[in-house]
């Protein structure tokens, strides 16, 4: 079927997560990597959890918590205010270098844009705005509006109720291969922008319809596309 | 109040996960830690993920799905043949070594002892009767029942319909922080088994009743409050 509608992760998939890296490593001189992994993970499954405990918080909150563990975890010491700016780095993520390009085309051959994050409105908002690139999408969506995060099934159907937009008319693009997985079961077309070249997709009854290396890659297969 | 029941998880909590490190060591020598941390973390991110997709599979499956993962993942060309004898190695797991004579212990004292697990029915009463312990517990509950995995509350809530005991007059115990946190939030009283001394705890609005290094120090400490 034809795709009318791009919808994309936005933490890793068009901005990189790991730009905070480099100020953990100011923090923690020669840690960077190994915080700014352990980090996300946290991030991640504090997500996942809470959901499924019905304890949602902010994402930013899940942010905060998260680099707390992390703290007594390997011992670093931080204190709050060094915690609290490092938190900051979340709301001003570097796109990845093709994004904004590859957007711009997607825009001009008409699809319809979205963001579909697990961050808060004002988290989305600061990130796309910051990068210079709010004019790119037609609506930033958040999971704020059904109080869970990705992979329920809930979040995903925000789409449809806002964009009108028909789930298998929807390409769902996500480098992070359990959303991909989500969006599948969810019934979206899906992508999976393999942003480490040998990483292994996850086992759980989904294939990603299309691989792509970046957003420029999957912009060049839709527009060709196109009618 | 006075604890009645003790309840405990059993994967890294009564019985060592990474006992199959050593059959992963075999299989692909020198990497068996290595093997085994990943192989646990994507066993449990499938068990999470897939409770909140509504897309259940039995542990068992999920084990499978996740050593096919950590298999690509990680290079190691395994073929079926030893991924599944590798998860055959989930079905006779070691139990730590102070865990018989301290159950043995708290069921003299009159408590009510049973296992509230993420396996199946089937995998349960293989671990612990491979182990020579089903005379010790009262019950084996499975999430297999309610078709959702911990920390789901209706996981929590088979505790009271199957044994008959509050919430509140309820130990859980487990060695995973994040299971401890559910357990928490569902209002049994909890225990953190830290099994890792270092170990930090999950950031997620809840703190351990209390802390042991073993389920001996767990049954010091409650047969001494018991009447």
């Amino acid at each position: 079927m034809q795709a009318r509608a791009l919808v994309f992760d936005l933490y890793g998939t068009l901005f990189d997560v790991h730009s905070v890296a480099r100020a953990c490593d100011a923090a923690a001189p020669g840690r960077g990597r190994e915080i700014s992994a352990l980090w996300r993970q946290k991030q991640l499954e504090y997500t996942w959890l809470r959901s499924l405990m019905d304890r949602y918080v902010s994402f930013e909150r899940a942010t905060e918590d998260a680099l707390e563990y992390v703290d007594e975890a390997l011992s670093l010491g931080l204190d709050a205010s060094t915690r609290a700016a490092l938190c900051d780095g979340y709301l001003a993520l570097s796109p990845f270098p093709e994004v904004p390009a590859a957007l711009e085309r997607l825009r001009d051959a008409g699809f319809v844009l979205a963001i579909l994050s697990n961050g808060s409105h004002r988290s989305i908002a600061s990130v796309v705005g910051h990068a210079g690139l709010a004019d790119r999408f037609d609506a930033l969506l958040s999971v704020e509006d059904v109080g869970v995060f990705k992979p329920d099934p809930r979040v995903y159907a925000l789409v449809e109720a806002r964009l009108g937009v028909a789930r298998a008319s929807t390409v769902f693009a996500s480098s992070n291969a359990w959303d991909v997985t989500g969006a599948g079961h969810f019934g979206f077309a899906t992508c999976w922008v393999r942003r480490q070249p040998t990483a292994a997709f996850e086992r759980m009854d989904q294939r990603p319809m299309r691989v792509v290396g970046g957003i420029d890659e999957l912009a060049r297969a839709v527009v060709g596309e196109a009618p």
